[in-house]
């Protein structure tokens, strides 16, 4: 058995893992979620994430059943039944079971944790980098769907992958209506332009990433030339250096965006590896510290 | 038991209608969905919801696995099962089961079809009407995630009844970023000036209505005065009536938008109730003819 599921406390293996048809999350996607992770069995950044689930469940009008503790213990105990020291870490809570209209009440929420393997990229990818595609399917606007809800309605950033991959790219990348650069499908976007290194600002409408602010963070602390701001797809496509932040892959370089290929091995981003570096640093003093350990 | 799901062609009651915590329609909303009724153990328009649920599919880049008649058998099997004369019916299909990450694929599909008793309107309510509210929730927009795709991915259309509900309202009604009015949280809506009915313009962004189809070909056939075109949300405040369509309302009138009352009772708005006479006859003569009965 290597994947762990916790159903409200229950800790079930992967066949036996099923919810409700009338599972809201399950009829309308009405749910939230975060993505974590365990290094030497110790969670990394888990503070962070649960403040923003719970920004999440605000944003979507949830008032979240579950103590903080309770979930981290529930978190605790199935990364500790999986026995595995590297795991990749789901948390789904959804509005709970109801009849078949929309509209929401009190529900009894349901708290869903999936535990498994996690699966570190290759050290030749993150030399080699990812093939990004500039998709045309817009990113849901502030006004309609905030991306800063972490949701269970993640059908248009399939649809970005599915375009992205239509032309032989690994991933997508995402303007909104006015042609400015948001994220990724499940990672935020930077580029480095005459040494200075930029990602969009939240205005443009994205996902605050949690390493986007760690990142953010390395480059003031380490005085890098930093800004915040809003960022058109030409100059995303006229960057010297791109790369993408995400919780699963920290800082991963991009090799090409659509046809054209900024630097096909790190020695060719230095910017990119600078920053890499400190925020592999970063991450090795966290799990040191211990916290949120199993 | 008054509700019976139907799992890939197994009938089975609420307690065991369950689904793996993997699929997709639990994990991303990754899932289509129509919703339509019997009366007189007749299924009503069925033909057109089973060629709009095709073009739901299309529109999110998946290929139907089951075939139409196979899913009309289900349907059919399901509801004599549940030996009820009146039936709300839905059908959601999900991408399948996968693991976490977004990237679609050939899953084997999962066809859920749930049946419970059709809860009519009652008469006082159409001779009433609703009071909608017109909320700030802009509708998705169709570059981001196009309305004609019914899917799992509700999260907009619930927000905006939120709001609506936090004001007291029945129901919500939506514009998009243009402010043009699109159409509420389950259904389109029409206005009503100096004797002219209208209904908003696909091109507005909205799900294209089968109730709606019917009613504007009701409206040709009849010679009502008709336009589909673009309707501001100052037009839609300024309209003489108000009425909204869906397959399970039919043609229901709305009374009040926010603090603008409308027409009370039925005597008050002429032109709606004329509507609702042809379309009760149209939906009497379609029952008649006895397709898809059971």
């Amino acid at each position: 058995m290597s994947k762990f599921i916790n159903i409200n406390g229950k800790i079930v293996g992967e066949e036996e893992a099923k919810i409700s048809v009338f599972d809201r999350g399950f009829l309308f996607g009405d749910s939230i979620y975060e993505v974590t992770y365990s290094n030497s069995r110790t969670f990394v950044f888990l503070e962070e994430h649960l403040d923003r689930l719970w920004n999440s469940a605000r944003l979507i009008g949830m008032d979240l059943q579950i103590d903080r503790e309770e979930l981290i213990d529930r978190l605790i105990s199935t990364a500790k039944a999986s026995n595995l020291d590297e795991t990749y870490a789901r948390v789904i809570v959804t509005r709970g079971e109801s009849d078949l209209s929309i509209g929401t009440a009190d529900f009894r929420q349901n708290v869903v944790i999936y535990i498994k393997p996690n699966i570190q990229y290759s050290s030749e990818l993150y030399d080699k980098g990812l093939h990004l595609s500039l998709v045309s399917r817009v990113r849901n606007d502030k006004r309609s769907l905030d991306p800063n809800a972490k949701s269970g309605n993640y059908l248009n950033n399939i649809l970005a992958l599915q375009e992205a991959k239509l032309v032989g790219a690994d991933d997508a990348v995402m303007a909104n209506q006015a042609g400015e650069v948001t994220e990724g499908t499940t990672f935020n976007i930077w580029i480095v332009k005459n040494g200075k290194v930029m990602t969009p600002h939240p205005t443009s409408g994205l996902l605050k990433g949690i390493t986007r602010a760690k990142v953010i963070d390395l480059c003031i602390a380490n005085k890098f030339d930093f800004e915040e701001r809003a960022i058109t797809t030409q100059e995303l496509i006229d960057a010297d250096e791109i790369f993408i932040t995400s919780s699963t892959k920290g800082i991963m370089p991009v090799y090409k965006l659509d046809s054209k290929i900024y630097a096909e091995s790190s020695a060719q981003r230095p910017v990119t590896e600078a920053l890499r570096k400190c925020y592999i640093e970063l991450i090795q003093n966290h799990i040191n510290s211990g916290t949120h350990s199993y």
